[in-house]
């Protein structure tokens, strides 16, 4: 299997023009497609490549299968001054959502916060790649979405009535990189069941366990058995809290309703997803905030270690490395999805990726 | 011990004059003495008897000390249409709260949502106390708070620079109970650590970790370690996240600042908290809204069992039926802390408490 060093080198700029070719070939107008281009692009720039071009194969299954609306009309169904629900029509998500996340921000810059709710969007990426983009605007994001297929049971059940459900929130800093929390209520996201199974490895025990309760840990056996929310009850808790603020809350699919977008790639999914911003502004100096900031990222850097521990991370600190490092040096695409993005390239006529040439 | 079946019981009415009275002998003002009388014994009515009437000893002692302002002027220092942050100019907690979750109702009416960030606040009881309070005018409320002792240090780290930050959600349904989240992000509260102490009990492994990172399971030993956060690093980032937004946001203590007001009955804890509240009517019709809720709420009560599993709990039931049972037959209480509160009472000059004739 591929190892890290094995990696093929991609730009930004080479990854996201040849997503871009390939939304193009499927119909999608020339804006959409960048637009959708630029975020898959910026996952993997991140290190999110769980979300990323990874996912192009899939996304172009279901845009050929119709699953896709290639010409929505989003739009704002219900509206008040800091709050809205965006219909996304049953577009590709990145663009629902980059809809949601603008007019939110807008909103808050006139009521100090906003709140808006997705429906009828669909898989959108990274959950941190939309609360980032509060930052610029000196403002915080915080984002949670149903994942797109159930594999978490409420806790003693064994109906698969949950998804993952994310959690997203960045906060910024004044010279210190954004504080930014991505992450699954669940103790490991399916991905990376999916990523075990693929290296041929055992998963740990706590990750997932079968119809009996017991652990499960042959990740191809994945099918007969369900993830573990973290903390337990308190993680199926958290789940099912932010599948209703992403789903229920603006008319999304949640629960029974959620289609796996793995299985099915043409039922309408209705995904919900919902951003909430807020305006540094409104609660005092934001210079003063983000210094604060600062001091708890140094204080919480600056403690003291347990044994054996090198260095102690903030949220998303290991993601900030990865966005400079990978601007430089380009993005490392695993060999055989570079070989499989190739194919796919071929059987929809565009160009193939361009590869970095200097190592 | 004291046993659940040698209970004293106690009802409602009875425990907020008593906590009433305790608050008129400090010298509070009629109106705020009543508040917050009320809100602490709606703890205990609730079930969350860790932050009802068992901390009165503990808020008499700090206001004697003169760590509390009996006579605030709680006000707001910055407002937008969606959004304050209200100084509480160190007064009860219970005080400060109730103003800033009846101004984010207010401005949630008119806004679809609002964020009401406190400062200058103290400890105000149980999280859901105050998300619950949105749910008589259609509207859900979010929590967070800064715990008021660092029990946790970043996930590799042993500087307790974080604490057990409580997360609370209250959601409506119809005809079924709310959904209502209320949970530290360690895996155990520290009064749960504390309470196994006082029952000669030991930790299970996963609550607690000495300064060599090893598990420690004896509650006595507790000062020499901390608190596990849920999901490991996931916990970490959590407990992270709503410090900052309950405390840094509005200018109140965090990190390092945290005062343990266990240990410290004096200084100001400059205690922050903070509410969203979301008006249903701005995302549709509220009663489609509360009718989706209550279908959620049966598909997981319905859904298949694990063996050995008796009943599946959605977040706050347990409390919601404790609430409905107390309401009728009054509200158990240790007698430990009962024989405690009258040794107060007698210290106060306030009449004893009440306990039920009745059993």
């Amino acid at each position: 299997m591929a190892t890290h060093s094995s990696n093929i080198s991609v730009s930004y700029s080479n990854l996201r023009d040849f997503i871009h070719s390939a939304m193009l070939s499927q119909g999608l107008p020339d804006a959409d497609a960048l637009k959708v281009a630029s975020l898959m692009a910026e996952a993997d720039l991140q290190g999110s490549d769980g979300h990323g071009v990874i996912r192009l194969p899939q996304y172009i299954k279901r845009i050929r299968a119709g699953g896709i609306n290639k010409n929505p009309n989003i739009r704002v169904v219900h509206e008040m001054p800091g709050s809205a629900v965006v219909d996304g029509d049953n577009a590709m998500g990145h663009l629902v959502v980059s809809h949601a996340v603008d007019l939110a921000i807008e909103k808050a810059r006139h009521c100090g916060v906003a709140w808006v709710s997705t429906r009828m969007s669909n898989h959108a990426g990274p959950a941190s790649l939309y609360s980032r983009k509060t930052l610029q605007h000196d403002m915080l994001g915080l984002y949670f979405a149903v994942g797109n297929a159930n594999h978490l049971p409420p806790w003693g059940g064994s109906d698969m009535l949950l998804s993952t459900n994310p959690i997203s929130a960045a906060i910024p800093g004044a010279e210190e990189p954004p504080v930014v929390l991505d992450m699954a209520t669940t103790v490991a996201a399916y991905g990376k069941v999916k990523a075990k199974a693929k290296r041929g490895e055992q998963m740990p025990v706590g990750w997932m366990i079968d119809r009996q309760g017991q652990p499960l840990t042959d990740p191809n056996r994945a099918n007969e058995g369900f993830l573990l929310p973290i903390g337990d009850y308190k993680g199926y808790g958290l789940a099912l809290i932010v599948g209703m603020l992403a789903g229920t809350l603006g008319g999304a699919a949640m629960g029974r309703d959620v289609i796996d977008f793995n299985a099915d790639h043409v039922s309408t999914t209705n995904t919900g997803q919902a951003i909430l911003v807020i305006n540094l502004a409104a609660f005092g100096d934001p210079a003063v905030f983000k210094q604060a900031v600062d001091k708890l990222v140094r204080d919480i850097r600056g403690s003291e270690k347990l044994p054996g521990v090198e260095r102690i991370w903030l949220p998303g600190e290991q993601s900030h490395e990865k966005r400079q490092a990978y601007e430089t040096q380009g993005i490392p695409i695993a060999p055989f999805l570079f070989d499989e993005l190739n194919l796919l390239a071929a059987e929809l006529k565009i160009n193939p990726m361009v590869k970095n040439t200097s190592k």
